[in-house]
Parts: structure tokens; sequence; C-alpha cells
């Protein structure tokens, strides 16, 4: 089945167009830990992509008709850009995302208004069936087989039910990103959403999600949401005639990729300035400034350990490269707010010399830099409060020169596969991150070695080529008679 | 075993000690669901009652011993003053109130962090251990067979380990009378106390809840956190030899109490008061002042209806009866405070005449204008966020006269024995709310007295002797020889 081509379905695409000096439109290799690990499968067979537009360059080479590049063909779907404000800024996010990873502070928020009922009804569900109008002419324009539909993420719950009714005998494989919630935590949505999401999704053949904890939960929530027949044992769902898959895949990242970046002229660049910059110790964060991520207790747990360990003020910085995210968000901006506030008043109480700050935040996104951090950091803080995976603890012990110690959250999907080479902490538990910060600063040399050693035995041997493996295998299985020749 | 006696468990006595004028120390019937749902239980045995002294009389009394009073000896347990803080205003609320009804904004908070450490260690695992003395000292005195020991709700979740360590053949029960989370939601408290609260709860015979979904999520959080065994099916935990049984039970009220109260003279009084003040319409709530109780979208709701249906402004009022909640704690006062704000936007925007006021909210623990209330409404808005039972939503049309109609969240325990007679709402939705009380307002009277016929003879078949005996049933059958003569 080598020569199988691929449809995959993303939100954001793998590339976006700009229009450089000489007036020409270009395309642009895109970023985001999705794109890489997806490009992995473009690598191995011909693959379609289909994408949001998401510039005017982008929407104006739509026009065009599908982008070619090799064996990669790019079909880019134009949205409504209010219809697409509904959906991405307020369906996407914040609610569903909340929902995803716990966030909402239920006592007064979210409130399902019109805002959100509209978000839903004139945004969501009209922009999934572009996609789903993308998807059906691909199928239909097919020569031979029908490739198989790969959806991912959040951003496409409700495609599958619409392209299963239209193709029948379409392959379709959905996979999320981000944490599957416990039932209760979906109630949050009126009945008749949530019950649409749940229905659609079982439209699927097989459904992939990172770790066991998540197909648990959304083996529970097909149970309570849909009159579908749930084996827990066997991890599938029967659902209108069709059995479904559900597995545990947790994705990964590409060593050798890692391996070229560090030694690529702008880390390296990136790097002699944070040598420079160095205090004796660097306890180092790289995330998206999402509340999900748990900057502001980081902080706050950085800020203990320094008052319980004195010895180490004037030592240790704590940095945050933080890349800002969603700020046409109010709940992200307002997250933004709350971490400045926190560094602030750590920085206010340990006094600033021209050497050194306790809190050295970097609000910007400089991704040459980030893995300058991963290579320069004595210590890494990954205490997300809830996060799909967290490909950041994946990626930087790969890069670190210096036996870095991994902090991790036992709520972060990487847990399970990293845990025990790492220091596990309860994100909500700012003592246990203070003693971990510690615990790492002052831990022997070999101990390091070994954990460090394990780690990347772990994701050197679990690469993103295995997850691409598993997931074709995944559908070789939904439907052998459709995926192999 | 109608002779059998009876331990019964619970943080608050089924009676408090006043001073009056002359200098004696007298007892009062307590108040709250609890007690008046235990109190069933002391009418046909013989019941010692173990709970907190929470007063200096109630601590006087401790010191001279038992009080008894017919069947009934109630035995005080003294706590020392800021261990018991500690245990009630830190570690049971907010923080394991907030966790069973998922209010948290974990973005922000809660943090773990020395604060509730100590709530932990030196408040609510001491003051459970104090219990358990109690406890264990009845059981020691005891003539004949053990009694049985129920224990009651989340103010004592680590009490029957100690007890089931020091009597072994101990017949424990333990009901909750609050949702039980899904597992991921007690990832918010530190792996050592999560594992210690669920392992505890297995050291009893049976433990109830009040609907099949809490069940669910007992077994869940089990499978979760302990290394039992969960037979999803029969209901059961095999833990340490011993099999635990997992019931739902859910709780109901008196009906001839109402009854009588309902012709009280007190409340008789009130009737006439809110009979003069009375529009043509009542919106009814009767509430604690608890975010879970989600009064401010309540208040937004009817704020929606208003503008959604203006020729009900002048015509009808949302009586907001409220009894303050827990003042001593931040998240309680705050939610007061949006509570106020709520209700003083929309009677900004709606004229308030001498006749008419949009939202009247009554801050007061008064509980015969509470029964007036329920004689006089409407529509009853029972709106929670999520709810352990609900006892109003079963009270209320006891004691209607106007054919009122029920609006039910869907998240309130009582939602699966009163929803078909109710107007479901989801509590996070403010148009089906504004909408359901419009329904309600504009229902013709037959489809109404339907309706409040469903309701009452749901509640009278399922009154509060039922629920009494279905836990004398569970202990029967948990420990035949121990409990059975």
């Amino acid at each position: 089945m080598a020569e199988q081509p691929l449809l995959i379905v993303s939100n954001r695409g793998p590339c976006r167009f700009t229009r450089g000096p000489d007036g020409e439109v270009t395309a642009q290799r895109g970023g985001g830990g999705l794109v890489t690990a997806l490009s992995g499968l473009a690598a191995v067979r011909p693959v379609t992509w289909i994408a949001s537009a998401l510039s005017d360059e982008d929407a104006e080479m739509a026009a065009r008709g599908p982008y070619r590049d090799g064996d990669l063909t790019v079909r880019m779907v134009v949205h409504d850009r209010e219809e697409y404000d509904r959906y991405y800024n307020v369906f996407a996010n914040p609610t569903l995302w909340f929902i995803h990873h716990y966030l909402w502070g239920l006592a007064t928020e979210p409130s399902v208004d019109r805002n959100v009922r509209l978000a839903w009804d004139a945004g969501y569900v009209p922009v999934n069936q572009r996609f789903a109008d993308a998807v059906v002419a691909e199928l239909e324009s097919a020569e031979g087989d029908l490739p198989p539909v790969m959806l991912q993420d959040y951003h496409l719950f409700v495609a599958p039910a619409d392209i299963r009714e239209r193709v029948p005998e379409a392959v379709i494989q959905h996979f999320s990103h981000i944490p599957w919630p416990m039932p209760d935590y979906w109630r949050v949505l009126p009945p008749e959403i949530r019950q649409t999401i749940h229905e659609s999704m079982l439209a699927c053949d097989v459904i992939g999600l990172h770790t066991a904890r998540y197909v648990g939960n959304f083996l529970a929530s097909v149970a309570q949401f849909t009159d579908a027949r749930v084996d827990t044992e066997a991890a599938t769902v029967h659902f209108r005639g069709r059995t479904v898959r559900v597995t545990s895949r947790p994705i990964s990242v590409d060593p050798e990729e890692f391996d070229r970046l560090a030694a690529s002229e702008a880390v390296l660049a990136e790097r002699e300035a944070l040598q420079a910059w160095r205090p004796e110790k660097v306890v180092l964060r790289v995330d998206r400034t999402d509340p999900s991520k748990n900057v502001v207790r980081g902080i706050q747990a950085f800020e203990l350990f320094l008052s319980d360990h004195p010895e180490w003020e004037g030592r240790v910085t704590l940095l945050a490269k933080l890349d800002p995210s969603r700020q046409d968000i109010p709940e992200y901006t307002e997250y933004m707010g709350a971490i400045q506030r926190a560094a602030r008043t750590v920085n206010d109480r340990f006094y600033t010399t021209d050497d050194w700050q306790a809190v050295d935040l970097r609000i910007s996104d400089n991704f040459p830099e980030a893995i300058a951090g991963y290579a320069e950091y004595d210590v890494l803080l990954v205490n997300a409060i809830f996060d799909g995976m967290n490909l950041v603890a994946k990626e930087a012990p790969l890069v670190n020169d210096r036996d870095g110690v991994l902090i991790l959250s036992e709520n972060a999907g990487a847990h399970p596969e990293l845990g025990e080479h790492a220091l596990t902490v309860n994100p909500f538990d700012l003592q246990e991150q203070a003693d971990a910060i510690h615990t790492a600063l002052v831990m022997p040399e070999d101990e390091r070695r070994n954990r460090i050693a394990g780690l990347r035995a772990q994701v050197r041997e679990h690469d993103i080529t295995r997850w691409v493996e598993a997931l074709m295998d995944d559908l070789a299985r939904a439907r052998p008679e459709a995926v192999e020749r």
C-alpha cells in the first residue's frame, strides 16, 4: 500500500503563502508540531492536504486551484471571515479548548448565550461543512481506490458525519491532539451539541488519541451521549451498524530534525547569546501563553523555591520562552496579564542586578532561541495543568548539552512514556514543584545522565515515524479492502 | 432487626445547644436537609449520633457526657478551633466541595500550597481521627452486636480506614450527599491525598450515592486511584480481601412534615405577606448562596427572558430566597458579590416601581418565608450547575398552591427522578433557561396540573422512609450476620 495516496485534513495547513518584495506569492513551510508531525506522512506517500486559507495570499492561491509541490498537493478551503472568526475564536477556542483541558471556572463561565449558539450554528458547523465539501470533492474525483481521510483535531469534530453520509464507503480516521475530557465536563455544552459532536465522531472508522486515559474518557463519553454500544476491553464502539476502533497513539518528534536544527547557524547564534547571558543555572520553560500550560503556577513555584533556598538567589534564573497565543481571545489576553503580574511579583521581591534576574520572561515567537534554550537548560519545567502530549518534553532532551533534568506534570500526555525518567509533579502543587526544582539543581551528575539518556532512548525509539506507521496500520486494519491493494 | 441501634456520624448534629435568658443550656433541633433526613432513622430505632461541637455551649454540653433525648443519644466531638477551621473552611470547603462540583477555574485556582497541605495534615486528617476515636469508643462499649456505623458526607472521607483498622469487624456505611466527580478532576489533589481518600472509602462495606451517574464516577475513581478490582456491572469493588458495594440511593423528603409546615402559623403569616407583595406571577428560587447553585446565570436568564418578552415587564418577579452560606470563605463572599451585582444590573435596566421590581433578592435564613414561597410560586427555578440532589425540587411542589411549573437542571441529582415532569434546562444555557421561564408562564393549566401531580406522586412514593429503608437494606446485605439478630 506504499503508493496509496492520503487525504490529510487540518485547520492549519503545511504551508502558508506570502507576497515577496517582487509582488510574487510564494509558499513557505508552516510551523507547529502538528504540521511537522504530519509532514512525515508526505515523505512516505502522495498526500493531498486540505486546510483553511488563513490569509489574503492563501485565498489568492486557493483561487488558482490546488498547489502542488512534488507528491504534496495542498487544497485550501476559503472561509467567510466572520464565519471563521466564530468557528475559531469563539467555538473551537476558548469553548472547546477549555472543555478539553477543564479550564472553565464554571461558577460564572462559560454561558451558552447567543454568541456561543451563533458560533456553533453559523461558525463551527458551516466551516466543518466546507471542509467536508472539499473532502467529498477529492473523494469523488479520486481514480481507483478512495484515499483514506485523516482528519486532525478539535476543529473538525463534525465533518466526519457529513463525509460518511455523502461517501458511505469512505475510510475515515480522526486524530485528536488534545486530551479527551470526561463526560461530565462535556455537559457544559447543550445536549444537542454534545450529541452531534459524539455521533459525528462515530462516523469515523478509527479514532486516535494520545493516551489510554483519553481513550477511556472517549469511550465513557460516547456511552453517555449516544446510543452506541461500547466495548471497553476491546476499545471498540458499535454504532449504526458500524464498528469504530479507538486507539492510543502517542505522537512524537523527528530526532534527526532536531539534530539538524541544533547545528544550524541561527540556533548557534542564539546559543552564543544565551551563553553570554546565562547565570550558573537555567530553569527553562518553552510554551505558548495558553492557560493550560500553567505558566503562572510555574513562576509561583520558582518564587517558593527561591524563598526556601536563598543560597540560589543570584545563581539561577527561570527563563520563560513564551510564544504569544490566541491574543484575539479575552481569556488568553487575561492570562497573558496574569503571567506578567506573576513575574513582576517575583522580580520585585528578589533584587535584580546587572547580572541576574529571578524570572526572565521572553514573550516572542523565536524558534531558534527556543532550540538554543533546549541546549542550555539545567532544568526543564513542563508543569501543564492538562496537556494533550507536550512535544517540548520530547524535543528538548534530544538537544540538551548539560544533562538537564526534566520536571514533568503527571497530567501531560507525555507522562506515561517519559515519567520514569523525569521528576513527576502535580501541576497544582506549588511546594512539590518548588522542591522538584531544588532536587533537579542538586542532582548528582550520574543520575542526571541516566535520566536524560533514558528520555532520549525513549523518544528515539518511539519517534514520529513510528507514530505515522501506527496511524497507517490503524487505517489498514479499519478497512483492509479499501486501503490495501 | 428493628431494635438494632444505629451509630450515625456527621459533622453537623441533630441539635445545637443554646443558653437561654435563665442561663440554662437547652437543646434545639438543628436544621438542614441532612439532619431532617437522618432524623427519620431515629424514629425507627435507637440512634447514637456523633457530631461536632460547633459552639461554646455545645462544647460545654459535650463535657457533661452524651446528651439523651428518648431513643436518641448525641455524643459531641470537641475540636481544636484552628484545626476545625482548617478542616472545614479550607479543606472541606472550598477545596473538596469545589472538586465535587467542578467549580475551580483551574487556570489559576486552586494552588496546593502550604495552606492546603496544612488544612489536610493538621485539619482534615486529625478531625477525621477524632471522629474515628469517638466511633471506636462507641463500638467498644457496645453490648451485644456492634451497631452499624453510618458516616455522612465529604467531611468524613478518611475516618472509615481508621475505624476499620481498629475494629475490623465493624459494619461501615458511608453516604455522600454531593456528586462524586470523575477521576480527572480528583487530580487537582496530590496523588497521596486522593489515594488516601479513595482507599479509606474502600474500608466501608457499603457506599451510598444519590444517582447512578455518581456511582459510575466513584467506580471509575477507585479504579484509577487504588489497586482495587472494580466490577462495574455489579457495582462492587474488591479491595484488600473485602467486597464493597456501591449503591444509588436518592435521598428524599418527608411529605407529612411539609403538610404540617405549610399549615403552621409562621408560614401562614409569611404567605399573607407574600400575597400582599406579589405581582401577577412569581418565579421563585430557594438556595444557599453557593456557587454550585448557579444564582448568577439564573438572574441573567431572567433578564434575557424579560428582554425577549417585554409584555411581562411589571407582571413577573424573580424572587430569590437566598440563605447566606459559608461567608468565612473568600470564594463564597465573592460569589455573593457577583449575585448582588447581577441583580443590580437587571434592576437598573428594568424600571422599578412602587409595585414591581424585576429581581427581589432576599438574603436571609428565614425558613417559614421559604415555605411560604413554595406555596406561592408560579415557576420554580432550580438551575444548579451540579447538585448532589436538590431537595427544594422535591419539597416545593408538595406545598405549592398554584400548579407551579418546575424548571430543573439536567445536572441536579433529582433530575433522573423528576425530569419527566419538569422543564429540563442545561445550566450553562442562558437562552434555554429564558425560554423555559416563558414556556412555564404561558403553559396551559391542565398541563401544569399534570406536571405537578406527577412530581408529587413521585416524591410521595419515593419519600424519606423509602430512602431510610434502602439504607437499612444495604446495611443488612453488607453484613447479614452482624446486622440481623
